[in-house]
């Protein structure tokens, strides 16, 4: 029997419903903060997609050729497809701020967390350099968490900038920076002492490297943090705008309406290679261990790179294989609507036909209507109308037709009303 | 600089807009017809694939190793991955109907009309035998068409078992039959003797080719079409069996309510080799050379094939990729809302705070909102605002904030309007 292939995942239709809430409520946010949709293709040329993805995420790749041996790759992100079309196409106006919905693959080792198939909702600005971008699509991530149900936030932020600066006063060479990171990056998920190995690795003696994580646990309010931070990064002007940055954006944050939430955590430096300033986090109030749920940071190079004129980017990215199930744990899909509104349900043969257009006008209302399509027996519907969810279920009898009426089952209570049949989308919608 | 690979392409806002509102329109009415959401994954087993393609399809099929070296394929439809689930959980209460919308892949020459990448949006209902089921896809289809501005249609249907029993009377041998089919299929594509030469080579001589050509180029009222062709097939079961196939359909039609628009066409095969009963192609009135826009019919082996108990099924698809255009051409999209609502306009940076509160009441509120964020002067905001379709501009100045005033920009008119901070979402409305 064939299964989907390993690392992938069939939904079905009671989860799917789910998953479509989650996309529209995103969807729906992303569009008020004036989000434009873009649609790129699934896969890239290989070329492109190498040079953006560092060395961890080119093994991860789903790599192949054509029928004409062009190399190709599925996309690992939705980033990449929005820097070659901001590259290539120079007449936009900006900012261009766009929002992306889609699959993407990763050959990644596949665990009960973790698909070699999923989804993301990305909301990026182009065009802006000034953290006034940043703090936005933080403001319409923490806004689709919002709709869907979520009160608190932890939302972690960092600047590149100063994580680097403090690597580099610990004396890690240029060249090794990105791996020093990388080793940080892994501070909170590991123990202390496995990054101190991998530091010493990079030739960095053992005195310096516990200094180093000292300042980098720095973690708290954003007034506390960056002024321990500024103070230890006078002699740095680099790490002086990162923190500068952070502190515009507090303000930004205000306006915005999530500054409580903010934590500044000196060790956060988000797994890829490309952000060049501020980096940040979201997870939800009550579920920390859960870990985040949305993420993201500045890239300001990564357009360059390809081709097209110097222009800064930020962007963030939902997990949706993150997100849902958290709602599931936390309760957040009660109020989403599974299965079928209405069944209909003829009685004989002879009543089929006025079946049928009972169900296109309750169709034509919105309701989601199926009608009997095997000529079952009653009772069977009534069980087949229970697994789909059924509310309401219309009997339609020969006899009560012949008087112009039908009759509505309540399927929670059991009860059942005879009606008239000029009433009856009234009494559907009650 | 790099572009989408060769056959796919990027979506820009304002065609992104569109697509989606085509996708929401289809996704309503399949849900109203109580089709359930099923998702599944991009790529499925190689060898599942080539099981049910057929030889031209799996010619066009994306085929790749990931790096376990598992032979897998880019999905070319969402059906395989239907036939596929339900093959596999036999726990599924029957019918089971459902819809998917998304990508597929096929490796065809790119041409103005033909990608490698496109969409689809299908309903299918598995598990009933009887063409009600038929007759239900077919209206769904019917109605995503109503709802997106279409009044008139033309609705080709044919069933295979007549176009075989023609294809068997005049002589084609057994294994020679689908052949046979796929040659007729391009009788109204290309030139009739094209069809004759390709059937003498399926070893029938040219007055039965033309014979057979004969009957199956009518086309017409069901009433009549079925009548010649019941006639001339009295001595075949599985041919009248069609025939009542078709009768059964448009009398559902009738009820469905869109019996009008039905023509049997005795030529129509549907290119695929699977489908096993009733087929179906649905284009515009008005717009009959632009050619099918739905087209579906009913498969009744594949999910046996698959592995699974023999199940009936049937279902119809759209292409996005064809539909678009049409209701450009159609000007159908005149309704759909492009690009953002509102811009809020600081005059100074003093007010860049204040405007950012506004902006985040106009989203709450559900405007599509987008502030400057780049400290422009006024004109340049204006001249942003224009190209991303900017129906109203909130102006934001500091003596008038003072004021708790606000100035609303209509950008049609060029009026401008001075409002209290606090009527201001009831003017934004309006």
């Amino acid at each position: 029997m064939y299964q989907p292939p390993r690392g992938t995942r069939d939904f079905l239709p009671d989860e799917m419903y789910k998953r479509n809430w989650v996309l529209d409520q995103i969807r729906e946010v992303y569009e008020a903060y004036g989000f434009e949709p873009l649609g790129t293709p699934a896969f890239e040329s290989w070329e492109l997609l190498k040079m953006k993805s560092g060395e961890d995420v080119i093994n991860q790749i789903y790599y192949f050729k054509d029928k004409s041996d062009r190399e190709l790759g599925l996309r690992f992100d939705l980033t990449t497809s929005l820097a070659r079309v901001v590259a290539t196409h120079r007449e936009f106006q900006m900012p261009f701020k766009r929002y992306a919905i889609g699959t993407v693959w990763r050959y990644e080792n596949p665990s009960e967390k973790r698909f070699r198939e999923f989804w993301q909702a990305d909301a990026d600005t182009v065009g802006v350099g000034d953290v006034i971008a940043d703090a936005e699509v933080l403001a319409a991530a923490v806004d689709c968490l919002r709709k869907m149900g979520f009160e608190g936030f932890i939302i972690k932020i960092n600047d590149r900038r100063i994580l680097e600066e403090f690597v580099l006063k610990a004396g890690v060479p240029k060249e090794r920076v990105l791996d020093a990171i990388r080793a940080v990056d892994k501070l909170l998920k590991v123990r202390k002492e496995g990054v101190i190995e991998e530091l010493q690795r990079l030739s960095i003696d053992s005195i310096e490297a516990e200094k180093l994580l000292d300042v980098l646990s720095l973690s708290g309010a954003p007034e506390y943090v960056l002024s321990e931070a500024e103070s230890r990064l006078k002699e740095s002007p680099k790490g002086l705008e990162g923190c500068k940055a952070l502190r515009d954006m507090v303000n930004y944050a205000k306006s915005f309406g999530y500054a409580e939430y903010l934590v500044v955590e000196l060790s956060l430096a988000r797994g890829l290679d490309y952000y060049t300033g501020p980096v940040f986090e979201v997870s939800a109030k009550g579920y920390e261990d859960y870990g985040s749920i949305a993420g993201g940071g500045r890239y300001d190079e990564i357009i360059n790179i390809f081709g097209g004129d110097t222009t800064p980017a930020t962007g963030i990215s939902f997990g949706i294989e993150r997100l849902v199930p958290l709602l599931e744990i936390k309760g957040g899909f009660e109020g989403v609507t599974l299965g079928v509104d209405v069944l209909v349900a003829p009685i004989s043969e002879k009543v089929k036909r006025e079946a049928i257009k009972v169900a296109q006008e309750l169709r034509a209302a919105g309701n989601r209507t199926i009608i009997d399509l095997l000529g079952r027996r009653f009772s069977k519907q009534l069980e087949y109308a229970d697994k789909k969810h059924v509310r309401k279920v219309v009997i339609i009898g020969e006899r009560e037709l012949a008087e112009g009426c039908l009759t509505v089952r309540d399927m929670k209570t059991g009860e059942q009303i005879k009606v008239e049949r000029v009433n009856l989308l009234e009494c559907i919608r009650s």
